[in-house]
């Protein structure tokens, strides 16, 4: 699995270069941050909504399908930036060698 | 780098049947759905202001920090409804195969 | 300035019923509440993001406007669920006849 | 009913100048516009959380408060930059004055 991350993230490097009217992801850097953000609180809310709808219902295809929405708003406002991934990543591994509530604690440190 | 992941998607699932009390996972699972999202909706809202922020200033620490918590509690989400991060990894493969803006499409059919 | 969300509720209560062909708050309705709840998501993501430059620019028209449409969303969000907004001014009402931190603790009791 | 909001405004403009140990509405503005948006955000969660328990359960008493905190620390958030909820409320009175699909539009532009 460990490249999907990785190969995403080439691609969305790749398209920031692109022709706006041919990709979502050029038209998101073309518009800037505000929109950037603005779609993920909108992809978040609507991870929320199936979270709250799996847990009645048990199917879960549209939580998979809001939270790629939502990992994928967050991996474009990160390249927006200018924050790799990687960077992310490094920090979940580096708090999890932390055991029990001391991730709480550094989490908020 | 999303061994990281597979790693993390390990530890969270043995920390779900942990003590609460040494747990920061275990107490998240024990106090449920709803206080779950409750943390995606306030990392996400924190996500955005360090992105602003970072926007500023050109410092991104914050914005790092607040975007390992929101993946975090996302993970946590999904452990909680038996979901897994691989499916979630494998729809925004699938997406990525296609190019321009039919990937914006498929995200809303 | 007493009867502006009286009037606004008497509006929203009249276009409920409205063809949504011409009213969208009728449309909203007739998509339901996954759809209302993402956009009072979508609009309070952007009322946190022109809160940020309302802090660094000092203008707030932005503000104004993006409070105006998170407030209007959570009203057609209770219109649809069958709540008035005089029950979410009876709870503020009701809460700041308590002082100081009390206040915190009824909020969450 | 929005003489409610008048007393509510005067009450935390008030509060804004008090002791933070003893008012939970000082504190707020004593930790800054990243802690009151981040608890807009946190409320904003609940009232999504709260809404779509609504919905399955038709009990309205967590809505209902959950949409107060909301509107509560949305008019900290104002009180905070310097705009007046009253500026919210003339915006709303001013779309509302225009009919059906217009009120989308002038949200809009």
């Amino acid at each position: 699995m460990s490249d999907i991350l990785d190969a995403l993230h080439e691609t969305l490097e790749r398209r920031k270069a692109a022709d706006p009217e041919k990709s979502y992801v050029a038209q998101l850097h073309r518009k800037g941050i505000n929109q950037i953000l603005k779609k993920v609180g909108e992809e978040c809310a609507e991870t929320i909504v199936a979270a709250k709808d799996a847990a009645v219902t048990g199917s879960t295809r549209d939580l998979v399908n809001e939270t790629a929405d939502l990992w994928f708003h967050t991996l474009v406002m990160l390249s927006h930036l200018g924050v790799s991934h990687r960077d992310v990543l490094a920090e979940l591994e580096r708090r999890f060698d932390l055991s029990g509530l001391a991730e709480k604690a550094s989490r908020k440190s």
